[in-house]
């Protein structure tokens, strides 16, 4: 019997405007990305980076909540102003933004009652119905309410939680994939890679791309599939097209 | 006389599957939202990433371009089979995909007429009616049609390609920014930092960010805004907070 495993999707919503200007390089959608592929077998399909801004929020939370079996949201859940993250998410999804009282005991045995103040309090407001994503290195815990995994927007910090998402999440087909590293250039394969590409039409995602090293110009050839076994098919038929063109892999 | 300059936004919608898996470390967002500011005073407010697949492109090319001024995309128009952007474009705003006789031109004079195969004629096709953007490092252009502007994938052309876009866009308001770099935690000055914000609601944007640096906690404090006067302000009346709760300022 056949074990049913279904394609599992997701999407990223970046909140910052540190990223969108540009101040801050992204980290979190690679580093995400992987993690899903690699330990739960879920792809990411979309990723969207938007502004600390409430309505702005809302409404990609709730197209992105539809379209996607989960979002993993990064980013304004700290203790300031432009934290807007979980507020918004309540409004959302039309629920209350109150405190979240394991979240709240968290915060109050790791600050001591004495330093415990208003901005840290903030912390522990959620939506009501949230469940915790613990954090094992700030203390300050994330949070999944309905299919929105909420997690924080230094990578560090966001590193060392992504193992406590796991629960919440079904699993499903893992993508494996294969490069290979050719000193050519695109064009003098892009016919046979399109070839290629069509007999294994929707059971290989073939991507092609340049890249410069040791002073010469190459080309990665990236297959992915859910299939190990239509992997090494199309590998094999790429590596004949590379042994007839006479082009050199560079090993690495 | 008061000189008329709007705020002109912007959208970048990064078309590849090797960005969304996490192969790739996006390097284009921080690149272009920078410069556009720096340079043309535009500020980009969303960025999508999406994958490789004609439907999609069509669809996020269209939402994209009605929302805001100006759209840049990046990846997708090399010479392989899974470079689909321009005809994506083209379906998009339902043009033609065809040859540009100047990139043609362009294109055959580069590689030489016997070397200038079906891929690298690939690079010529674009959607009827668009103007180019001419590439100084690997000569295959980029194009504009409406307000949509088609960059590559690979960081250094982008990079290289980007000062050709100036031409084709009309300038905003750049957006001034000022970092105050502190050794205090962010719970420290939230309160203080909610207020300031209020009292310059809709003229400047206060960012507050976490780091880790010297083996301490610090915050850097972002302030944004289009008027330097403003700016300055409410850089005055933080240095205030900073001073009456004697907090160290990392200078760098």
């Amino acid at each position: 019997m056949r074990k049913k495993i279904k394609k599992i999707n997701a999407a990223i919503l970046i909140i910052g405007n540190e990223i969108l200007s540009g101040r801050t390089q992204d980290k979190n959608v690679a580093f995400i990305s992987k993690w899903l592929n690699s330990n739960c077998g879920i792809s990411i399909k979309e990723v969207r980076i938007i502004p600390d801004e409430e309505k702005i929020i809302i409404k990609n939370i709730l197209t992105l909540s539809k379209k996607f079996n989960y979002v993993f949201t990064s980013g304004g859940i700290g203790p300031t102003h432009d934290d807007i993250t979980a507020k918004s998410i309540s409004k959302a999804f039309k629920v209350k933004y109150e405190y979240h009282e394991e979240a709240y005991a968290i915060l109050e045995r790791y600050y001591g009652k004495k330093k415990f103040n208003d901005g840290r309090k903030k912390m522990a407001k959620m939506p009501r119905g949230s469940k915790l994503i613990y954090n094992p290195s700030s203390a300050a815990p994330g949070f999944i309410i309905k299919n929105v995994l909420s997690l924080p927007g230094v990578p560090s910090i966001l590193n060392s939680m992504i193992e406590n998402c796991k629960r919440y999440l079904v699993k499903g087909l893992k993508i494996h994939s294969k490069t290979i590293n050719l000193f050519t250039v695109e064009s003098n394969i892009s016919k046979q890679l399109s070839l290629i590409q069509k007999k294994y039409k929707k059971f290989v995602d073939i991507g092609s791309y340049p890249f410069f090293r040791l002073g010469k110009i190459g080309v990665a050839i990236v297959t992915r599939s859910t299939s190990l076994k239509k992997l090494k098919n199309v590998n094999t038929d790429l590596m004949k097209v590379i042994k007839i063109k006479k082009i050199e892999v560079l090993n690495l």
